[in-house]
């Protein structure tokens, strides 16, 4: 069983706004809740942190306002369902917890809510309100991604040794809140965003090679696997190296994973990864590692998204990736990692990720 | 290690295709290969295997005919590296594949390949020409998906206890040809469409509760989950019933699951799972449980699904499947099994699987 203190925590702070609007009720007010507001004015890059945060902007949002009261109404019943959840011990997804909400208001015909998009504005809310994430409520987003090297967890009883798992890995559940590490040798954690290559350095070993995790998403990063680098990198001193094709969309995958994002901006504290470099394939890999025939030209979409990465305050107030970016511009043409296997199925294993992490030139 | 007799036996059907064509070339012969006709004509449905099969209508290949050169060389490409593969016991994925290929013929400016399509082509071509699936030429298509539940396994050196991995599962690989099954205590296979479900299930611990396996692809059914399917279902007996919403694209799921489709059906033997049962939500479920108030309507897409699926001859020739495609249409509505957790977060656990179970009564 995962360490009861945190849970009994989160429990506290959810029942504790309960009891503030009880308390509100019985003196005769208006009840109303505090939210700190998502909009991008109230968005800003943090410096210091090195990410995406939300200012201090709040709104108060009031039961006896008729503007206000469904919102209000959907977040105390989020409230409701989460304290329940964190009792019983259960967990329950995004689709569900729609369900679990939906139903009509006795008396009337008024749903408490008639789609999920209502139900998620309303989870995000209450992350905000209680300073908790989706996953100390107990609501779990999307499951994604393997993961395979030298490191044991225990995890619902069961202890799981990731260099134990074959040609699978372990599959990473939506939420890595309650994951105990037993035993972490590795020394860093490779991210990787497609699961071929995830396939191709677990058939190398490369984690009993290299000693070190290595982890893919299938697509988006999930929060689950977010939240998963992130312990590893501050609960175990461990790395993040970020390894993705020579393309614009790669940079763009680590902007997130490193920075956060605006739509996440409430999170970046649990979800962000300032410490993550980036170890994708760079303008000058093409030339050193004989890419060049495999180069494919950009279009439209990939130009558009090079400007607007560009125009990102991080990377523009960095002179390094200001001059790869230039350089990728100049190039006009992207190379994936698969590339790497025209030069030996495993020269991605036995070459390029050795010298890369030997040479440790890593753009931050 | 996984056994090496069927190992051996495809190295051998592969270099015996080389042999063969250096034997005509040798007699100065213009060398030929026979291709199974993979087009729309010679794909029909099998009643009595039931399922999607290729036909015997075949065509020769020439090395000595500008139009077929191409395609030839392409597929002698392909099998000359699945033979380096499968000897260096080494995997690819389909990209890989395609850079690995990849090159300029000496002394010429032709390419052997331009774009993945054609090695994809390739690739299925010699599926069809050596009668061995892709994975058992070391080509992998993707990874996806999670399996938990009273089996343990063996794979690459580590023995995997699926019912000890905590709220993750085993992430299941893209090649599941090797495996080997070293204690099958479940009874059945519960296949879940959707992620969200195999948490709220591994969560209950319905594999325990029920004495069986679960197992959710995320997306698309992947190769390797319908050979591992296909595998605990011939070799160890084990019925695989299909658990999806109430909806067309749920039945779809189901009968791609247990027919075949048209672009594999030339893989039908290895792929198709004619003992499926659809374990998904009914018409009278509806009404049973409750959901009347979650009913979700078609949209024009549903309906032409339907309209689609209707008449399948699969479907078209049975009366209970008739039945229950027209009672889908006069609804004209559909329900998802996220609406079950309306009745409690366990209820499918609960209640939904052990009664439908219980019940048998299973659409075909």
């Amino acid at each position: 069983m995962a360490d009861e203190k945190p849970r009994k925590r989160n429990l506290k702070l959810i029942e504790e706004l309960g009891t503030s609007i009880y308390k509100e009720v019985e003196k005769g007010e208006s009840p109303y809740l505090d939210v700190p507001i998502r909009n991008l004015s109230n968005v800003k890059y943090d410096k210091e942190k090195r990410m995406i945060t939300l200012g201090s902007n709040m709104s108060k949002r009031f039961f006896l306002n008729v503007g206000h009261v469904r919102k209000f109404v959907q977040t105390i019943g989020v409230a409701a369902k989460s304290r329940e959840l964190i009792r019983s011990g259960l967990h329950t997804g995004l689709r569900d917890i729609f369900y679990q909400i939906k139903h009509t208001i006795p008396g009337t015909n008024i749903e408490l809510v008639s789609v999920q998009e209502e139900t998620n504005k309303a989870i995000e809310d209450l992350e905000l309100i209680t300073d908790l994430t989706r996953e100390e409520l107990h609501i779990n987003a999307n499951k994604n991604g393997s993961i395979a090297g030298e490191v044991i967890i225990e995890d619902r009883g069961d202890t799981i040794d990731w260099s134990k798992l074959g040609s699978g890995g372990w599959s990473i559940p939506s939420n890595t809140e309650d994951i105990t590490f037993k035993k972490v040798d590795a020394k860093f954690v490779i991210y990787l965003e497609k699961a071929d290559i995830f396939e191709r350095l677990n058939e190398d070993k490369v984690w009993k090679k290299l000693n070190c995790v290595i982890l893919a998403s299938q697509g988006q990063s999930t929060r689950g696997i977010r939240r998963l680098l992130q312990r590893l990198n501050s609960e175990h001193g461990l790395p993040v190296y970020v390894l993705t094709d020579g393309d614009i969309w790669g940079i763009y995958i680590y902007s997130t994973l490193k920075f956060g994002s605006i739509t996440l901006a409430h999170a970046s504290d649990k979800l962000a990864l300032p410490e993550a470099k980036f170890l994708g394939i760079r303008v000058d890999d093409i030339e050193k590692y004989g890419l060049k025939k495999h180069l494919i030209k950009f279009k439209d979409v990939d130009v558009a998204r090079l400007q607007q990465v560009k125009n990102y305050e991080w990377f523009k107030n960095s002179k390094e990736w200001t001059e790869e970016l230039d350089k990728m511009e100049k190039l006009g043409a992207k190379v994936e990692l698969n590339a790497l296997s025209s030069k030996g199925l495993s020269f991605i294993s036995n070459t390029y990720l050795p010298e890369k992490l030997k040479e440790a030139k890593f753009l931050d």
